[in-house]
């Protein structure tokens, strides 16, 4: 089946194709996100609320539901051209191991330093910041991609870079810090005594190793007490899965050429970045009612926002001092299990994937970590590319669905967002390689506390 | 100057230009390369006793100096395109912050999961071996790029993967070794008690760190010991240049379709293989007389086998055990000092290339890592890839020679390899972050031992 190979393993578009817009769903989206509030007015956030913590034209886009296309900069598209556009690869070689008859293509977002689709977003924020005239920007990091993505952008525009990165990676992934360091960002462990809300976590859990939560918390606070500074996000806001669209819509602009229709479209989900920028253009043709897909979320059995989530209004750190969002969230407090080795931590989920998920124009499933690793392995054996463990669940995923076909005979055309590279998950390989990684799913009892944490007010029953 | 930017950032060639043969620049040279000669009787080895060590294919390739052209079978081919063509990119950002009126291309080979350009010559010896019907091949690593990307290519085939490992480098460096078990290989700490020599090299010099040319002899063993088994090796070699020519024909191809002419063509030297594969489509048109480049080969001021070494016969490996080869060497004793941070610390070089600097076409510059560190942060600031040490070397001296062109304001074409990434490289990285490294040239005295450890017989003056 492998042999009529008439469609490219790579497809490439040329530098001209890359998007000169970002496509904005909420534009198509009957029932739009509800918006984030202040957590002590419980009002919506206005854009002059917002422009304390956000750029202003990042405000504008955070709120922006109405207009479908977003101009890109031209110095934005010229960064983009440095690593975009990005390829869309058939598995032929993967296709070909499994002997299914489903022909399987990934969109790859890690052929760049930062390793991961994180830049396409670092480098707008990066961009209205400096336009803006401010001296720097704060931010949090996990696993280290996002950060290391803003630190190329930063470095890129000649803008300071402080990263408050969750103290566990900060010291298993040194040598993600070290690449930050290199261009040139300050990275601080988390939480730190350098912040009012960091020695407070501190005093209140000594020994803590962190969270997503925390760092957030400490970057906001760091930003406000810094004159010319803004605070900066990687995934679940608005404008990030905005940024993201050009995933999405390189994605469809290489599959129309070669008249290729998905059945399937999947991608994993942390904050939901990465899967929102890849399926918009396909949920927008939902949306519209012209065309149907199965789009599946991707997320880990330790971390289940979407599968064991409340749909409700949540912080979105665990300091409290971020707005309120509405989504779909295991608890501000909650934290994955240490055992837990990738990224994809994140208690809450995208707003704008939260209203599509609750509305049925997607399915999300979770999958346990030694089976994505297996994938991983699976898939780095015969495509070549040793994938991070977060863009691993994609792929379980679409090998299942792939299998499934196999059963069944039928030709499916399954599409998968391969957001980045492994190089620096090598401890989380080295455990699956010498046998010693293990699963770990949370007992409705181990979710309880993250539940009870979230705020309760006329309006926000779950 | 940056405005006009009609050529694109990165030329991409169409999965139909990659090259359907090697270039052998061998069958253009007057003055041919010695032959390797066999240490006992001095005379030439012949393809039987080359067979013994090496899959036939190759052996036919190692002794081929009349066929310029030498078809890549389709199933390297098919391999190529799940990472090739690779782009040759304008680096119009560094030019900018160089402010230099020079035009700067370089050919980026790190977009694969081996992170380096060795993945072409071993895609090639695996399939040869698979084609021969072999069980397995041996190796050795140090930096590990080249035992990452045979790692790739065994699994891809189906192969048994047997890597030595430099000992510091096993050490130093656990997630290249990882990476190599992901995709199934055994790798062993050279010097080992695994085989003959390593135990030799053990009694002789008690806790050694091991150097390349120790874990040559192992592998050597390693397959002489092993039925089914061939040794490969990742560099050095003639037919490892001449799989690594699809760099050279390739970044011909591109330049030829925007006509644009080098003037400068840089890369990095260890064994030459890159250096050697990117150069010789422009090598032999100077060869033919139809065209002249300036040609730079770089190396670390630290191991400095160009710019100080001897053109003689000497052996390839530290155990004395390999064929005799003629090429510029500093003595196979010889180990760089363990101040030097990156790969490039080979004591011998290409016969190939030790020719053709020989006859005068090419110049050598040693650089010195204090320099390479910091042309390999201002790259990667700018041109957002961050690059290995290795490559780095060169692009120290392509950043020099548009500095000059920036005082004499003359528009030179600058071409030059960038032939890895340095994700695996962090150590180093935070060492210079840190401003703990430092330079080291080693004296004439230190440089002595090694000298005197060359084989003397007539013929063999130095």
């Amino acid at each position: 089946m492998s042999n009529e190979r008439t469609i490219p393993y790579k497809i490439y578009l040329n530098e001209s194709e890359i998007p000169t817009a970002w496509y904005n769903l909420r534009a198509d989206m009957k029932n739009k996100p509800a918006p984030l509030l202040n957590p002590g007015t419980l009002q919506p956030m206005t854009a002059e609320e917002l422009s304390g913590v956000f750029c202003d034209e990042l405000v504008q886009q955070e709120l922006d539901d109405t207009n479908a296309y977003i101009p890109i900069p031209e110095e934005i598209r010229n960064f983009y051209k440095m690593y975009r556009p990005s390829p869309l690869v058939r598995a032929y070689c993967l296709e070909e191991k499994l002997q299914t008859p489903a022909k399987i293509y990934y969109k790859f977002e890690g052929n760049n330093t930062s390793g991961s689709h994180k830049l396409n977003s670092a480098i707008a924020q990066a961009y209205y910041a400096k336009k803006q005239g401010l001296k720097g920007v704060t931010t949090e990091t996990g696993a280290g991609q996002w950060g290391t993505a803003l630190s190329m952008a930063c470095a890129y525009f000649g803008l300071d870079c402080l990263v408050y990165m969750v103290k566990v990676s900060y010291e298993q992934k040194p040598f993600r810090r070290e690449v930050m360091r290199t261009y040139g960002a300050t990275v601080t462990p988390s939480p730190s005594n350098t912040t009012e809300v960091g020695r407070k976590i501190l005093a209140e859990h000594p020994g803590t190793t962190g969270s997503l939560g925390c760092a957030i918390s400490e970057a906001v606070e760091a930003e406000a007490t810094r004159e010319g500074y803004r605070y900066v996000l990687g995934s679940v806001l608005n404008q990030v899965l905005l940024h993201q669209t050009v995933i999405g819509l390189e994605t469809k602009a290489a599959l129309d050429k070669y008249n290729i229709v998905p059945d399937i479209i999947i991608g994993c989900a942390g904050g939901g970045s990465n899967l929102g920028g890849l399926v918009s253009p396909f949920a927008g043709e939902m949306l519209r009612g012209e065309r149907n897909y199965r789009i599946i979320a991707v997320e880990p059995a330790s971390c289940p926002s979407f599968t064991r989530g409340v749909f409700a209004y949540d912080f979105c750190d665990t300091g409290k001092v971020c707005p309120l969002a509405k989504m779909y969230t295991l608890g501000s407090s909650f934290i994955p299990s240490a055992n837990h080795a990738g990224g994809l931590r994140y208690h809450g989920m995208s707003p704008i994937l939260s209203q599509l998920y609750h509305d049925g124009y997607m399915e999300a499933v979770s999958v346990e970590q030694t089976a994505v690793f297996e994938a991983a392995t699976q898939f780095a054996r015969v495509e070549g590319i040793l994938p991070a463990p977060e863009s691993s669940h994609a792929i379980r995923v679409a090998i299942d669905e792939a299998l499934k076909c196999k059963e069944t005979g039928e030709e499916k055309t399954i599409v998968f967002g391969l957001t980045g590279t492994g190089y620096f998950d090598m401890v989380a390989y080295e455990k699956f390689n010498n046998h010693e990684m293990s699963d770990y799913i949370p007992t409705d009892e181990d979710l309880k506390p993250g539940f009870d944490g979230i705020p309760k007010f006329p309006g926000n029953e779950f």
